[in-house]
Order: structure tokens, then C-alpha cells, then sequence
């Protein structure tokens, strides 16, 4: 039987985020307590800084000083964690929260990657919620996709575009011809990156999400730890450049595969084919493909991040709750996830794009290609670049289907060559 | 508290979905167990025919003859009614569950849109879920993302690719430059297309989707009598050419927009930009987006029909039955929805394209043009085909942003001309 009370929540971290679900609620309240059958009210905040201004009258509201405090307040029945972090004060708050027995949503997805588990077993202990939508892609309800969606499926594999800062850079680069670096320094200079990038940049942010959807995918515990990472630093725009001309586009691609030998989880620049719906994903969009063995491929397109499409991800939880309709939070009871082993990706087979720089003096392709035959990596098509100013040649070409161990082979063979100016850059091909 | 005894179900209907539902359950029916908490099981079905080979052992549950005893059976928690229809034995079937106070889960689109507002207060009073997922856009988890998902925004748009049918021979004939009657031929030779095909390219399934979605994404009554429908039999081979020149691709669009002077709701063939996501959906593929005023735009793309998509859908709301997680079947109290006007689409404004097939011969053109002055429709572009061997001239224009009744207004004054030799063309752009 649903409760038609009021639902009063107490907000902790009044970033954007905080502000923004503030902002959301004063504008859609009437609706949202039409939707929800009954009003979502703020109770209580809390946040580091009482008199910065939010742009929004936190006046209305009990402040608290003490976080912990204001989860155990009798007037709060939903704590909504927006500080931010895997460890420290939004760990300490959230397992308060769940053990005074207060819902919980968040937003927090270095946290759920890291404690994820420990948190569901608190909140099943307590019988209350733990919701995370916006901790994943931004405002598409892809947690719900995969959780309730898909949920009569097997799914082979889940994958897609989840950091919106890498993907604006990419596409700007793509779009403007402009270096990495140029690019970045822009965003940074527009707010679209941090003054530190590296979460974004290096792929970690998208690795935190990706274990977050693979546990919800295959029924599997939370394996962050076990996410191959690598970003889009070491993409050049001459790689932009040769995976259109062969007719593709790089997109930063966080993949989970449920392979026989174990977990795939990996973050890494892909090229992606023009007919796949995830080479139009553009800016700051994020988007997820999940491919289920009834369903087939789902696609889920949007907003990944900013005030608006969190805040709205953030609400959508609070109106499950208060309509009552939640359940674990990671789709079974975490007794009933299963552990998998980190699959050997040696054995993937792709096909993939690779780049090296390389001096402009005879024998150089002579010597990639010995390594390559002997590796037993064969080759579809190859472009060599005339020379640079600065001496470099660059060849690129694309491999047939073949296993990631022997194009690891054949980069070790060449490693010490001399000939090599730069690391080689390697991409698998989506299919 | 959540029950964990088994849930059982009686299956009305078994020809593909019924037969694919059976066949899903069967196949991840130990996932299911995990995700849902308890089993699900069938424990009775009814159809018209017991003898027919649906490929599935039908042997080991309780054949009922009426289908309305198998809905006021002890051994059925959840009817699951598969059999189509607005009225007939499904809606009867439909009374019978929710009156005997059971749960139900309908693909039926055209059930909801006649009747889903009587449905959802039956079981509004019996206290029991109403679902239907599988009801729009097939395997895609819409109903879910709007009436959750999106759930804390003013929606202002929804709208998309509802009939993969359609789709389907758009992208054919503009794939193999062919023409709409030999597509249609080919698609019902190869089971993509009903025998009579005429809900699906008239538009009116897409209709019937088209104001289940417009009540959720609105919190409105459903109002399918207030959808305007034009199908796409009078696009051509031309039409597809000429708007690929344009820089766009066609596709059968169903869009509800809530406007200050009410509900406006159409399914019609619209020019879709290449830089929209709606103008890379292929194939028999659904896809709909959603304009929220704080999420922005969502887009949700997959497959919309067939076995596998639809019992997909199918189980999934009866895993959300079997979790407890379920509530008002059009998102609030049916005593909440607001009754909309239909919006007088003539002050629309909208680009469009208009094709005239005319008379080769002179003072034509000026006969149009005088037309389009004479209304106020000013043109942006205009291309005109030499003649054809019958005589006739393609005269193609693109219209800058201006009225739906200027237009209509423009067409009333030509309609008499015997230069016109066929009847003119007009689709907005999609912006």
C-alpha cells in the first residue's frame, strides 16, 4: 500500500548537482507529486560551505552542519548523497544513511565501484532503498534499462560512450581537425573538463561506470578492479584523420563481455563504424548498447552529465521510491551475484586499426611487416604518409581478424627498434 | 515484503509471441528466477487452436478451452493476453482478469488506445498491475523510460519510429532506390508485412502507440481518436531521391507535443535531417525520443517487433510483477490524468517539402508560385526534373519556416489546375 505523505528528503553536496535537483523540484514539484502520488519535499542539506551562492534559496531548508547528523534526522526518510568520491565523507554518509535505515540515492559512481556490494548488502539488511541511476550516464535511465528492461534477457555484452568529456573532445577534434591537447585546454577553458582531467581523460570515470553496468548485466559482483583501462591521451589527430578515411570514427568505448573463460571489461578508444549508432554520438552525449540473447541490441541515447540530466536522473530515483517501487539494487540479492575470474583477453579476436611513426629510411615497413608474419598477424590494407618536416613517416593499417595476444607479440618484437619515434597506437575495431 | 513462491501465469494467445514467451522462459528461466526473486512459471494457456505446432511443448500446462476461465483460475496469478484486438476476446478477456482481481500484462496496443483508461481503473480498483511494455516499440524499455525514466520532467515532445514495418520499406526503397508497391510486395513475401497491411502503412498502429505514449509523457488521458494519421503509401521512389539530395532521409514519424492551446498528436512521413539520430534507425527498428525540460533529449532505439523483442518486453514487466515493482499503470491515478483539447495544428510552424508532378508546359510554375504568394509561403529552395516520358515535370520545393494552414490554404487554391497531375506532396521537416 503506497504511503500518500510527503517524502522529505535531506540533501548532502550542493554543487550542481544539489542545486540542480533544488532547482528541479521547484519547478516540476506539482507534477512530480501527481506522478509519484505524493510530494517530494525537502527536509534538510548539508553541504561544506553554508554562504556560497547556489543560485537557489536554500534558506527554506534545515542546514546541518554534521552530514551524518542529518541522515539520522527523524524529518529525512531519503538521503540523497551528491558529495562525491569512492572513500571518505560520502562513504561515511551513506553507509550512516542505510544503517539508520533511510533510502539512499546517489550519484556516486567511484563509490559504488569501489563499495557497491558492501553498500547493497547494508541496504538489504535495512530493507530500504539504494539508488544510483545518475551514476551512470548521466540522465538516461539506462540503470533501469539494464536492471528492469532487459531483465528477461541474458545479455552477451554492454557497451557504449560514458564519458561525455572524452567524447566532446574526440568529436571536437574530429569536428575542427585540432589536436588533443588544444582541444582539452578549450574544454577546460568552457567547463566542459576539470582543471584536472585525468578521471575523465584516462578513462577511470568510464571504467567506474562500466563495472557498475556489467554487474547489473550479467548478475556478476562489482570487479572494478578488474577494468582494463586505457584513454584517449595518445589519440592523435592524424588517427582521427585515417579512421575516417577508412571509414570510421574513434569513440572512447567502455565494453563487458560475458565470455566462457570469464569477465571482459575493458575502456579504450574503439573505431567505430559509420552505421553504428554509436559513431553519431556526439559532444557530450553519452549512449549504451546492451544486446540481449532474446531482445537483441538496445540503444540507449543522452544527456550524460550536467545539472539538468543528473538532477533529473537523481528525482527519477526519489519517485521510484516514493511510489514504492524498488527492489535490490543490483537486480538480485547480492548472495545470488555470481564472482567471475577476469577473462584472458590474449585470445580476443578483432580487427584492429594500428598506427606507428616511424624514420623515413629504408627497411622500416620491411621490419614491422617480418614481425608481423612472424607474430601471425595479417594485414587488410596499409597507407604509408610521405614524410613530415620533422623526418616521420607515418604508415597505418588495419589487421584482419586476429587475437589481441599476437598483435601484443608483435608490438614487443618491435619495441626496441629504432626506427619507431613513438609508442605504436592500437585500436580494435567495433563490431 | 516481497513473496518468493513462484508467480504463475496463464498465457492467452499463442501464435509468435505467446509460442516466444514460453520459448524465453524456458531458456533463461534460472536468470529469471535470480533477477525476479522467486520463479516464474506457466501454469495454464488458452488459444483457438490446441493442435497446431507452435515449436514449443505446449503438453506440460493446463489447457483451458475459454479464455475467461483460465483469468478466473486459482493456479493463475498474472494473465499474460496475447491474442490483439481493441475489443473481441481480448478486451473481454482483459475485464475478466483485472475484475477477478488478477494481475495483467498486454501487448495490445490497440486495446490500450480504445480502452486503457477504462483498464487502468479496473485495476486501480482491484489494487492490481496493469503492464504493458511490449504494447510500443517493442523490445524497447519506452513505457518503462517514460513513466519512470523521465519521470521528473514536464515532457514537451515525444515522438519516433513506431512501426517497423513502415521503416522497414522506407529504408528499402531508399536503399534500393525501388519503388513503394514492389517493397511492400517483397516485405510481405518475406513476413515483414501483414497479408492486409493496411494498419501498419496507414499508420494507425503507430497511432495506437502514438497516444499511449502521449498519456505518459503528458499525464493525459489517452485520446486516440484526436491523432491525425497519414501513412506512407504516397511516398515514392522521387520523394526518397529528392530528399536525399536535400540532405535528409524519410520515415514514418509519430510526434505528441503538448502546446498551450492543447494536445497535438500525428503520425505522418517527415524529413528527418542526417544529423538526427532518426535518420540512422534501419530497418524494422524502433526508436523514440523524449524532450524533457531538465534531462533534455533521450533517445531509446531497438527492435520493435517480432518473437524474441516482444517476449522480451512481455517478461519483463512480469519480473516487475513478480519484484512488487509496479504502480499506476499510466504513471498517476487514472482521476489525476488532465483531459487535453485537441491543438489546432494550422498555426504549426514547421519547414517543409512539397512535391508537385505537373504538365510540361508553360505558365505551370508560375501557377504554384502565384499560389504560394498569394498565402504567404515563401520558398526556400526549388528544384525542377526535366520531363519524363509521360510528360510529366517533378517540381520539388523546400518552404521556409511558415504555417500548416498557409500550406493547406496554398493547396485548396491549386487543387482545381489541370497542370497538376497528381496530388501534391507535402512533409514537414523534423527539427
Amino acid at each position: 500500500m503506497q504511503d500518500h505523505r510527503p517524502m522529505r528528503i535531506g540533501i548532502v553536496g550542493l554543487g550542481t548537482v544539489g542545486a540542480g535537483v533544488i532547482r528541479l523540484l521547484d519547478s516540476n514539484g506539482a507534477l512530480i507529486a501527481r506522478r509519484a502520488g505524493r510530494p517530494i519535499v525537502v527536509s534538510a542539506i548539508s553541504a561544506r560551505d553554508r554562504t556560497k551562492d547556489r543560485g537557489v534559496d536554500i534558506s527554506r531548508f534545515a542546514w546541518v552542519d554534521d552530514m551524518n547528523e542529518l541522515a539520522r534526522r527523524d524529518d529525512v526518510d531519503v538521503v540523497v548523497e551528491l558529495i562525491g568520491g569512492s572513500d571518505g565523507p560520502a562513504l561515511s554518509l551513506a553507509r550512516c544513511a542505510l544503517e539508520a535505515g533511510k533510502s539512499l540515492v546517489t550519484a556516486n559512481k567511484a563509490m559504488l565501484a569501489h563499495h557497491g556490494m558492501t553498500l547493497a548488502q547494508l541496504a538489504e539488511k535495512a530493507s530500504t532503498p539504494l539508488k544510483y541511476e545518475a551514476a551512470v550516464a548521466g540522465g538516461i535511465p539506462v540503470i533501469k534499462g539494464l536492471r528492469e528492461g532487459a531483465a528477461a534477457n541474458q545479455i552477451s555484452r554492454v557497451y557504449g560512450i560514458l564519458n561525455g568529456t572524452c567524447n566532446y573532445i574526440l568529436t571536437t577534434m574530429e569536428r575542427d581537425r585540432s589536436d588533443f591537447g588544444a582541444v582539452l585546454a578549450e574544454a577546460q577553458r568552457l567547463g566542459f573538463a576539470e582543471a584536472d582531467p585525468t578521471f575523465d581523460i584516462d578513462g577511470i570515470d568510464a571504467a567506474h561506470k562500466l563495472s557498475i553496468l556489467a554487474s547489473l548485466a550479467f548478475g556478476t559482483h562489482i570487479d572494478f578492479a578488474n577494468v582494463d583501462v586505457s584513454g584517449i591521451r595518445n589519440v592523435t589527430s592524424d588517427d582521427i584523420r585515417e579512421a575516417e578515411d577508412l571509414g570510421y570514427r574513434i569513440r572512447l568505448v567502455g565494453m563487458a563481455e560475458s565470455t566462457p573463460e570469464g569477465l571482459f571489461q575493458r575502456v579504450q578508444p574503439m573505431l567505430v563504424p559509420l552505421d553504428h549508432p554509436l559513431a553519431h554520438v556526439g559532444g557530450a552525449l553519452n549512449a549504451v548498447v546492451a544486446e540481449g540473447n532474446f531482445v537483441g541490441s538496445l540503444f540507449f541515447q543522452g544527456p550524460g552529465a550536467g545539472e539538468g540530466p543528473t538532477a533529473s536522473a537523481v528525482v527519477a530515483d526519489l519517485i521510484d521510491i516514493a511510489r514504492d517501487e524498488y527492489g535490490d539494487p543490483f537486480a538480485m540479492q547480492v548472495s545470488e551475484l555470481i564472482r567471475q575470474p577476469k577473462a584472458d583477453s590474449g585470445n580476443r579476436e578483432a580487427q584492429r586499426y594500428m598506427r606507428f611513426t616511424v624514420q623515413d629510411r629504408p627497411g622500416v615497413l620491411a621490419e614491422i611487416a617480418t614481425a608481423m608474419r612472424d607474430c601471425g598477424v595479417s594485414i587488410e590494407s596499409l597507407v604509408q604518409r610521405s614524410a613530415r618536416e620533422d623526418g616521420s613517416v607515418l604508415l597505418v593499417l588495419v589487421t584482419h581478424q586476429g587475437t589481441e595476444s599476437a598483435i601484443i607479440q608483435t608490438l614487443a618484437q618491435i619495441s626496441g627498434s629504432e626506427s619507431l619515434m613513438d609508442e605504436p597506437m592500437v585500436m580494435p575495431i567495433l563490431k
